[in-house]
């Protein structure tokens, strides 16, 4: 992890940040013990390296009193998303901390435990980065790398007329959750507030399920802007539409319970992004196949549509009628 | 490259944003146009991936007036340098952009301008990143990807009793260019601070040359903490001391009048930083072999000293005398 020149009062700050982190980088030989000046690592016989890059700003994507831990678990885990969508196995990250006025080191021994902890769930070790200083707010970047079959990565021009659309797990808890931790959601239980904001502060990557995709599901998104838009990006880069009916799109526990207390809608849940499900199509000959996938990956799925040829942009249908997502077409959702 | 769902008001420019950067991924195929998760990438034959990811934070590491096209190029280089002291070839890159309050349509076009130039220079296309707002400064984070010999790997750890050390180059330009820039180098002419300035601005990554040292150098490092505190963790992580001599140090001409006008010293430049130079090792029968790999390289080298078992740390002469740089034996340089 290089090192740059911290103002004087923060050496010891980055030495503790070298010491806390290179724990974190045993079991990754391609690192070096973060004391070179960069990491090697190859991807598996047969395989391609895959890369993303997702950066969180203290404020505008998490609260300065959000738990650290949490803070460096979402941080790992959206990128680990879209590692996903592409049916990648997650390898390794390298990390750019840049300390804001409020992060002291407890802050970032809290964030470095919650990396420590979520690098034993998904098999993923830090691989390098760098730590600065400057800005009144942290701002975290993270670039992940995962290796793919290169036959089977799953991009998003895949899709063909016909396809089935699977969406995984449940849709619109994360935006539920923002609303529970923002009081809005006073007319659910403590236990569907808990849960919702779970899902919005820690999100579940769909790794297993991406792999267990592989040479199944045509093309894949993950959902972090919203289920219609992210369908969306699907569609217009496979050139086609998409029809979608409102009523199967999976919803947790919670989320119905919202909408039976008129705190939200099924449509809303559909545009409220954070999810970090997949959305993906496969040819309809396929659905036994994307069943089996998703037992194997110990992951809910349900078919929400199909791709379409004649459909303007995502059309959305409820109780057998069109609705209109905005004038957009629900290519975007902002 | 991802969208964060930016403020409402910065919809505009965040849409400006991947027009601008799409055109810097056309020709890396892996990248997808920026329109996908995730890129995908593969090392040569019989290549491994180098990684690495430096930071630079407007008003630590660049000043919110420096010329935007040079803040990239810079951005750029510092991980190019990064990767030359491993002995890679820059492939690609994967850039995040945390949006300041003075990062306007006009700096981020010109800032693109800047990769759009040395990335036809450096030969490395865009792959991929993200664009986020909300901190008062901006945030530049970028991961370089490079292809390396897996034996021919430069580690720090690889510096051997009686290995020769070389540096490229010419040592505390960069340091002198900051002093200028600042007005402290009024008793030079308008040409020596300009090229000074001009080394602080803008690095000079060893690329070629590091690629011409494989299998010849033992251990290397870039000089960015500066040349004894950079030779210092070549000495730490190889387990061994070494000997240089001041007066061996390669100096510009610019810094040489620098020096004969007082505003500095030879051990002030060999603990200055910024220089992206190469200080590496080399067993003394592959003198030649180097000198060979630097005309190759087009980039000049000079030897100037030892690796010892004897000494302790980095222990520097000048004119045949031991001078004291500090404390903790030039480990450090502040």
């Amino acid at each position: 992890m290089a090192k740059d020149r911290p103002p004087p009062n923060r050496d010891g700050e980055f030495q503790l940040i070298a010491d806390v982190f290179a724990p974190l980088a045993e079991g990754n030989p391609g690192a070096f013990g973060l004391t070179d000046d960069a990491a090697i690592s190859a991807p598996g016989e047969g395989f391609v390296h895959v890369f993303t890059m997702d950066t969180m700003v203290e404020g505008t994507h998490y609260l300065p009193d959000d738990p650290p831990a949490d803070v460096a678990r979402k941080l790992l885990r959206v990128n680990l998303s879209d590692l996903a969508a592409m049916a990648a196995d997650p390898v390794s990250y390298l990390l750019s901390l840049s300390l804001g006025t409020t992060a002291d080191r407890e802050w970032i021994a809290a964030f470095a435990q919650g990396l420590a902890q979520d690098q034993q769930s998904y098999g993923v070790h830090l691989a390098g980065g760098d730590t600065t200083s400057g800005g009144d707010r942290t701002v975290l970047s993270l670039t992940a790398i995962g290796d793919a079959a290169p036959a089977a990565v799953l991009r998003r021009n895949g899709a063909a007329d016909g396809h089935d659309i699977w969406v995984s797990g449940s849709i619109g808890d994360a935006g539920l959750g923002l609303m529970a931790l923002r009081g809005e959601c006073d007319a659910l239980n403590a236990e569907d507030r808990g849960a919702l904001a779970d899902r919005y502060r820690l999100p579940r990557p769909r790794v297993s399920l991406g792999i267990a995709l592989r040479g199944i599901a045509h093309a894949a998104a993950d959902v972090s802007d919203g289920l219609i838009a992210d369908l969306g990006h699907i569609c217009r880069a496979s050139d086609l539409g998409a029809e979608i009916d409102l009523e199967t799109i999976p919803l947790s526990v919670a989320a119905a319970r919202a909408i039976e207390a008129k705190l939200t809608t099924r449509l809303a849940c559909a545009t409220a992004g954070d999810d970090y499900e997949l959305v993906f199509t496969a040819p309809s000959q396929a659905a036994s196949a994307v069943e089996a996938a998703a037992i194997e990956a110990g992951t809910a799925v349900a078919r929400i549509g199909r791709i379409s040829a004649t459909a303007e942009g995502v059309a959305v249908m409820d109780a057998g009628k069109p609705v209109d997502v905005g004038s957009d077409g629900g290519w975007r959702h902002f």
